[in-house]
């Protein structure tokens, strides 16, 4: 369907996110529009170059116009927007977005969404611990990861345009899972290190530990800065998968604690031995 | 007492912080040698300028000369060193060790030890995931921890000697904690956290996660290759204080999937809270 650069996109929220998306897009050629709450983002993005033009309200002759639409919003505000502004779109536009947790939207939206435009959902595993358009960076997907989440409801041609869409922006390795095996993963690899991140520095003592720190801890802690508002949000939407990521690791703590209790040296390091084996893996790539 | 260049130091145990001290303290203008199990590792050693003369046997004759002594073995196997070979220790000789726990060790050395020498304990927190003289290298000192422990045993003098080793060696921060405190510290900073990253790759489930990983994931995981001969060892012989360290982070991990569990939202929100503040701190650094 697209992809050659006379096509018009639409970025939908003009954060960290958007924002290097429309960077990474509007160097290669395309025309960026974007929709985004605050005035003074689009005046930033207009005079860094980040866009060509951008508006505070989701105006129909904006909507009208593009014909791929991507949504950076958390993901409540994002169905919303559709429930609301969905009527304005363009018939045949492509529509995605970049939200962190699949099965609980992307059934919701593709669900409700007007039979002439398509939904295909994406995730760009890429972040900072910094927000906003000012921080935006095309950079951050360089090395990382871009998931395409599709379901029985999309087409061929909105799945390969979507791949190629990660592909374009420069992401390091582009496949595609479903909504719930998304959800899986993502619980384990990133929700679950969030919590984990988040609960280590709520147990800080209150002395000055950060006098004592080695890189372990500041590697292990750097995710504990972490927006609240935006992840708490993401947990609750994928609960029952993270509850059961999160029983996972507590039964694996709980047997390493158990090993250090009753002295078995030999379990202990049979799962360090194991940790270490499968860490390997990681950075043979 | 000494720290001039003149003084012969004695490196026993030549891996990969072994060999560090080595490689700072010569090109300091420092004499060194070594004792240590593998006559290749000495080979590679005397090849690469790291020490001026090694032996893989406790010679009288090589103690007999050394007026500060750096051990560099795992705790036990120092213990046992000290049991068999301080007799040959040259009267007035300052030990000093790179140990990872101290109460357990620092009090035993010092009680069996002749009068006619003194040992201050100190750890250098620094390290890699790879091992051996061949890895050694004094960059990864710059920007670690230094934390020397004395106890009552101990002359202002060697406690002097033993911080201007740090400084020398090129360590940022340079400090001083009791043996019982270093060990609720790296309990919390080092153990603990290597304990979760155990646990997390433990449960990694079989799937080519590695496809899917984001640094985050990569960072809180990459202590998760462990050498579990030394870190068992050191485990246990921290066992109530990283008991206790487990402990503390388990109650915050499991409220926090009570959060999840109950949908409240606000104290989700409040623990992230808590902990973006407080690991904020550490990047003003």
């Amino acid at each position: 369907m697209m992809l050659d650069t006379s096509k018009n996109i639409l970025i939908v929220g003009l954060g960290l996110i958007g924002g290097s998306y429309a960077k990474a897009l509007r160097k290669l050629g395309f025309k960026i529009s974007a929709i985004t709450l605050n005035q003074e983002d689009i005046d930033y993005a207009i005079e860094n170059g980040i866009i060509d033009e951008g508006f505070t309200e989701p105006l129909p002759e904006v909507l009208e116009k593009a014909e791929l639409v991507v949504f950076a919003l958390y993901p409540k505000v994002f169905v919303e927007w559709i429930e609301k502004y969905q009527k304005f779109l363009k018939p045949g536009a492509l529509l995605t977005d970049v939200t962190g947790v699949k099965a609980s939207v992307v059934y919701k939206i593709q669900e409700m969404l007007r039979p002439d435009v398509e939904f295909i959902a994406a995730h760009p595993m890429a972040g900072k611990e910094v927000y906003g358009v000012q921080n935006s960076d095309p950079k951050i997907f360089h090395g990382a990861n871009y998931i395409v989440t599709p379901t029985e409801k999309n087409s061929d041609s909105a799945i390969k345009d979507c791949l190629e869409l990660g592909r374009l922006m420069g992401f390091n390795n582009v496949s595609i899972l479903s909504p719930e095996k998304h959800d899986e993963m993502i619980g384990f690899v990133s929700q679950l290190t969030h919590c984990i991140a988040v609960s280590l520095m709520n147990c800080y003592d209150g002395e000055k530990l950060q006098d004592y720190t080695g890189d372990s801890f500041r590697d292990l802690t750097r995710i504990a800065r972490i927006n609240d508002e935006m992840w708490s949000e993401l947990f609750l939407l994928n609960k029952e998968t993270l509850l059961d990521q999160m029983d996972k690791f507590l039964a694996e703590f709980e047997k390493l604690r158990k090993t250090l209790e009753t002295g078995d040296r030999e379990t202990m390091r049979e799962m360090m031995k194991v940790s270490t084996a499968r860490r390997a893996l990681f950075d043979k790539k």
